[in-house]
């Protein structure tokens, strides 16, 4: 792995997974890294035919504000971007953070699409659930796709990753976490309808789900109370998104 | 447009929107076909290296049950579908059909992205609602990539287009809809929480959503009872897929 530098002085390279930094690419998603995350943020970018934009102009105010660089530059954009025009992107630190105890959590074991995992992302932000495992191998949470997938949401969430299952719990334990009370609900298709479930109010919850193609192995039917989401053989299964959504949408209705 | 040919006699070329038919490409995309339009099923094509797989096998079975041409090419496999390796694809011909009086339907109005729209045709099948209505323009329901993303339950839908949603309503009424008890329901920012609407048992129910970027316009407060999904301010919207899955979940909850 390269070793970091000093805010600004990050080359500007297409972006490749063993970086220490990524970028945030659109001006939405850049509000929501300095918003969010301003002490990992390392400069902004921002293209010539952008100055005009009201998004831009608050970017290079926070930008003041933060002391990080604001500098525009076209070539760099399309050395990160380049499959569509962006008018701004923030560059950042990758930063990974310990799940907090006694909160909800989400658990995505071996995630494989970018996309998918933004827009879960996103979703987790939008109901409130702070708090994202991710199982490796899993696709990269802080790939520019990925990043502009979740429309900035990654910057509100704690991420962590683990080799297994059993490290999320270890270090849950280590965490001082209530884990009699915390319920797992891993999402499998012998799981028992989620419909019957009530998730109750005051309990943290960990909701686990699979990659898009494999869902979950087995042996998580052993843990906590496993749960599917009823719906016609019409489908083989639900999109993985779709699926997390209504778990997410579920235990946020019951829970709070 | 140009004109349809009869069946396996339709020249294989790379996808374009005014072609009378179109390509579902993946194994189980096309099983999907064959088992629920089997009468739009022209061709079947599959690759060399597909001979030892099962789902393959079954479609040959199938090709000559329905008395379709099923050819071995890999060329034009590449032709139809360079970017990934598939086994097999179905060549049919596009339909349009009217949405089904008194039944649940969906609106969505100038949807702009393929894999977006096919994941909602494939919650939608998980979850029977059998009607999809498009508004013009939109992106391309048939084309390759929609296919794919809806794993073939486009194949499970009565999909139709119309220009404006006026021209839906008009449909309903010259078909016989009891649209005085049809209950539609415009998801916008402005609306009251969904949370707090029941979708009664026996009534038909009309979910609409807008475009990705735009929503939907503000003449639709206007439209029957204007919801929305409660979430936190954490995020601008939701992601179009997650809010119809979401949608669509209650509906089925609620009104079966």
């Amino acid at each position: 792995m390269k070793t970091d530098r000093d805010a600004g002085e990050i080359e500007i390279k297409p972006y490749k997974r063993d970086f220490l930094h990524s970028y945030s690419c659109g001006v939405f998603p850049t509000c929501e890294l300095a918003l969010n995350k301003p002490e990992i943020l390392k400069k902004i970018i921002v293209t010539n035919n952008s100055l005009g934009n009201g998004g831009v102009a608050k970017l290079r105010e926070t930008a003041e504000k933060l002391c990080v660089p604001f500098v525009i530059d076209d070539k760099a954009m399309a050395r990160i971007y380049p499959k569509e025009n962006v008018y701004a992107a923030g560059v950042f630190t990758k930063r990974f953070e310990n799940p907090a105890k006694n909160r909800n959590h989400v658990v995505l074991v071996n995630p494989s699409d970018m996309g998918n995992l933004g827009t879960i992302m996103r979703t987790m932000a939008a109901f409130e659930i702070f708090d994202l495992a991710l199982i490796t191998p899993c696709c990269d949470v802080y790939n520019p796709k990925t990043v502009r997938a979740s429309m900035g949401a990654v910057f509100r969430l704690r991420i962590s990753q683990f080799d297994s299952f059993d490290g999320y719990v270890e270090h849950l334990k280590k965490s001082g976490d209530s884990i009699p009370d915390r319920e797992f609900f891993p999402f499998m298709l012998d799981g028992r309808p989620v419909e019957e479930v009530n998730f109750e109010a005051g309990k943290a919850a960990t909701l686990i789900l699979g990659n898009e193609a494999a869902g979950l192995p087995e042996s998580f039917l052993g843990v906590g109370k496993p749960v599917r989401i009823m719906h016609a053989d019409t489908v083989d299964s639900l999109n993985l998104p779709v699926a997390a959504a209504i778990g997410i949408y579920k235990l946020r209705k019951n829970n709070y």
